[in-house]
């Protein structure tokens, strides 16, 4: 059972006109489609960035990784290791996608792979890969309404409006959350802020608190608060959040908050790696790590971060960057596996649009805020490849090669500043 | 591919008249053998203490396995901590075997039902264990001589006196080295300390220092000694030590220890758990954890041990109680499937009569120090079942039912006491 071809394929998929922290979501997002067939036939399937730093590391492990066993996931890291060190260095990717930024090239890279890799063992073996990561826990994953201030549409013109509409204040908050939670049934909201004034984010949150009575709520800064600014948010939402996501940056300001506020802090922005785990355990700087398989380093480690998560009494909860299905998925499985993740995991997945998905059978239903394992084997779903061939040729006509929100921004504020904390 | 049926099978073996903190080793070692039938015919092998307490628990878990997929250790651990909390509390097992804690029966029994359950998946698919494992970074893994001071022959004279004679002086101890690296070809040495007078121990380190230069050594007095004790003899053992297991009892004496010494400290008593590991951490009292999978709760949660070493900068070696082939076999599969065990480890297989192997075949040959990782399915050993029930009678036949080494020294000294440090 050896690697016989490795398959990245760079696409594009539409991806509405979101605000955040570093300014606007461009009018598309970047993924790439991993596959990797087996001597037996199985193909493993993943799914990563599709920056261009990311999308060469991946490239250049196409051919030396034929031969390996599909087993082999020491092998595996060890020539994600040598071959990622004879590439140049890569550029800094976007500050919001932890994955894309040069000190993860190796851990993602070797994601990308080692969820392909656990796809055809599961495959091949004939079982879900959840029993693969030890058993499901809970056959259904809950994930939460992950809400962003948003324009009607993009500055770009390039594609006919999204079916969200505006939402840049918090009565379009509210709006878009009961149009979600419709949709999807969702039991928890997070919102995305840092990116207009601080009072009508805290605005929102209360409109959401008293629309939504008893659902948990969190709000997610991106580091783009002061501590004064995240301080004064805090005495105003400390009844109504489940926890406080990256309020303020670094480790030490998060420690800081914590200290001054007694509210449990969310990050996956200064905890993105074991050495900075072991950092903000000695600073007390988290006591809620949002994990995400693509940049901790795969599957198997981000269940070694919820061992150690355990150990030091942290809780766990999950991030997401825009992705398609089969990320969902493998998110879905971990966290059916893996006990300690309690909390509803974060998915831009009500993002995307229907037309816009790579597995067969279209998008992957969410339905009581949940996603359901399948008896499937490995990740439970196929590759539509006429759908991977179109998305790809899309990726070919534009111009977006690495994600940059600032940039993007820049299109509608032109003396837009990546200056942080902004407010 | 579910559990049809579970067999727990209690067995006694020879074992020599060897010395240690607690006193000597009685005539016979016991184990339990643990065979999971899967529905697709596989059957998984584990091995696991025989003490009584921990005999209950695996005799209690039969039943309720049956029907759990063999995939599904999170069901397994649930199952595990269901019934066990239906026992009677397990009375304070030997006290230099960890996993016959009280507080290390859910663990205990997990693993030994992990084990059995990773070789049944790994037969399934038709791989060595250490594919499962994540893949082997070595083929051989090195073991190290494993010395002892030890009488010629028990007091109770049921069996002829063993092969190996008599070593209760430095030259007794070179004498013992020698044979076994002369059988075995072992490149390091680890001498069981904590049973003569701390002179004669440390002369014993010197003497084979001078016999085989540049070999690693490594000294375990189980906690026997006084902090005063200790510093003396790190004092004359600094070059010459790999690492000083166990010299002090407790957390805080191992941390004070390594203030006043700055050597390296091992354990496997007093970093038994995650828990102990992060009381560890905070006091800085080891720098090198002893892992086995046995009370550490099963192969996949040693890796996960090892993940936490390399984060906090650890050293990571492996335990050992008396044990046969199926234990050495998990072991060395787990060794050679984690990058960062990386020293050689623990085994008192040497000790094991040849005649008194469970495994087809007889005991692993152990060549150049090292165990080697075959091509052979799961952990790649078949059962004996007529040693098994040879075994098997013999454990009914003898009154041993829970270790005991004080109780078997009292025999020899009727004054022997428990007192700890002793030295």
């Amino acid at each position: 059972m050896k690697i016989k071809r490795v398959t990245v394929t760079p696409i594009a998929f539409r991806d509405p006109p979101l605000l955040n922290a570093s300014g606007i979501h461009e009018p598309y997002a970047l993924r790439s489609i991993i596959e990797v067939e087996a001597d037996n036939g199985v193909i493993g399937l993943g799914e990563s960035y599709g920056d261009a730093p990311v999308l060469a590391a991946l490239l250049a492990l196409r051919e030396p990784l034929v031969g390996l066993s599909i087993f082999d996931l020491n092998g595996l890291e060890t020539r994600v290791r040598a071959i990622l060190s004879t590439l140049p260095p890569p550029e800094a990717g976007a500050e919001l996608a932890p994955g894309s930024h040069p000190s993860k090239q190796i851990p993602n890279a070797y994601s990308a792979f080692e969820v392909a890799l656990l796809d055809a063992q599961a495959r091949t073996i004939g079982v879900p890969l959840v029993e693969l990561l030890g058993g499901a826990v809970r056959d259904k994953v809950p994930f939460s309404a992950y809400l962003f201030f948003k324009y009607a549409a993009h500055i770009d013109d390039c594609y006919p409006p999204d079916p969200w509409g505006e939402a840049i204040d918090p009565a379009g908050i509210v709006a878009q959350a009961k149009r979600m939670i419709d949709a999807h049934g969702f039991e928890s909201i997070k919102l995305k802020a840092g990116a207009l004034e601080p009072e009508v984010e805290c605005a929102a949150i209360v409109a959401l608190s008293e629309a939504f009575p008893g659902l948990p709520l969190r709000i997610d800064p991106n580091g783009n608060w002061s501590l004064e600014t995240a301080v004064n948010c805090a005495d105003q939402l400390y009844e109504m959040l489940e926890y406080y996501e990256d309020p303020v940056p670094g480790l030490q300001g998060m420690a800081d908050l914590h200290r001054r506020t007694g509210l449990p802090l969310a990050t996956n922005m200064v905890v993105t790696d074991f050495d900075e785990l072991r950092q903000s355990l000695s600073l007390d700087s988290v006591q809620i790590v949002l994990s995400d398989h693509h940049y901790w380093g795969g599957l198997r480690r981000t269940q070694m971060l919820a061992q150690m998560c355990e150990v030091f009494g942290l809780g766990l909860s999950m991030h997401s960057n825009s992705h398609l299905g089969i990320s969902l998925m493998a998110m879905t499985h971990l966290a059916a596996a893996t006990p300690r993740l309690s909390y509803a995991c974060d998915t831009h997945y009500p993002w995307v649009e229907e037309e816009d998905e790579v597995i067969v059978g279209g998008k992957v239903p969410i339905i009581g805020g949940c996603v359901a394992i399948t008896d499937a084997p490995g990740l439970g779903v196929e590759l539509d490849r006429d759908m991977v061939a179109a998305l790809h040729d899309l990726y070919r006509t534009i111009d977006i090669r690495s994600r940059d929100d600032a940039r993007q921004m820049r299109k509608y504020r032109p003396d837009w500043s990546t200056k942080k904390p902004r407010f």
